[in-house]
């Protein structure tokens, strides 16, 4: 006996998300079975929604409902720093820290020779031209402490440094409320690099 | 800055799912971004139609696209024996077994006097008239190994066996592959109970 289709088709659907396998996909899909109707109806529109109503800031490149995002939009945010991250949910994370007043600015990916991805495949030219359009003085680069974004921040550093703009990095070390102990020796030696006089 | 409509709408949606956290169905819902437009509406299809293209078979209770499920349907199949399971995935886990060869019978719950779930409230009515219609000779009750589980097959089997018919519960025991060591006392009570001559 096989799954009756829809359900079949629903395993099929959560199964292709991140991190869901068949069993958890099984358990999702009955689950959905036994939800109110109107849940699932919003769940179901919610989907649409997301790929029908966001598109990309035409200024940053992060994800809005608008042509321009609320942080492009918003007059009170220092127009003279951008922060430079990998995604849009970066720009989330950096919200809720709730300090950052400056610009953004979405790569939308990386460079990675291995994966074929280069300069013209992520959103650099538009960065380009706002530091030619914009008063900016500082650029902050955020990518992940990973090889491609330590490659990719390495890149931007040099391609916008030699038109007198400052370029810092996120700093690098222990965690707050991290162990020693557990820290890998490369985190250990970034804290070391980055030591701080007291 | 809140996350734009679409995706606050998405994360709800995801979060009303099992085991799913706030921050997992975040990045479950920046996933759904990136997804393909056609797996996106695949997806959402596929959860209207479990709401609207299933219902419970007349017969067993078991979900289906028509009337009667295909097992009650599948007239190859021993129509003397019943087995009575809490929910329609354990129709599913049953069948992957290949082995049973019987009809079911699905519940939809089981008695739980702390939940205010009584006989009335699960499908024990039409279980008893398939008893009193079919020629049925043996009821296997294949309730989970819980409290629920054991009182409600303990219920069952004192409704049916006065009619004459012979009422079986599934074996307890160890786990096939497991440690003696990591058993717990109540199972490893149940296999010393159950034990059988080699």
């Amino acid at each position: 006996m096989h799954y009756p289709t829809p359900i079949a088709k629903l395993i099929e659907s959560y199964m292709k998300l991140p991190g869901i396998g068949a069993k958890t996909a099984a358990r999702l899909a009955f689950y959905t079975i036994d939800m109110k109707e109107e849940d699932v109806t919003e769940f179901a529109k919610a989907l649409i929604s997301v790929k029908r109503d966001l598109h990309y800031c035409d200024v940053c490149g992060n994800i809005t409902e608008s042509a321009v995002c609320s942080i492009c939009q918003d007059t009170s945010r220092d127009k003279s720093v951008v922060l430079v991250v990998e995604e849009s949910k970066d720009v989330m994370s950096m919200e809720k820290m709730r300090e950052y007043r400056g610009q953004y600015h979405v790569l939308h990916g990386v460079l990675s020779p291995m994966d074929g991805t280069g300069p013209d495949d992520i959103n650099i030219t538009s960065l380009i031209q706002r530091l030619h359009n914009e008063e900016i003085e500082e650029v902050i680069i955020a990518t992940n402490a990973t090889t491609e974004g330590e490659a990719t921040a390495m890149y931007l550093s040099r391609l916008i440094k030699p038109a007198g703009i400052k370029v810092t990095r996120l700093a690098h070390g222990l965690s707050v409320g991290s162990d020693i102990e557990y820290a890998d020796e490369v985190t250990l030696l970034k804290a070391v690099e980055g030591r701080r006089e007291m």
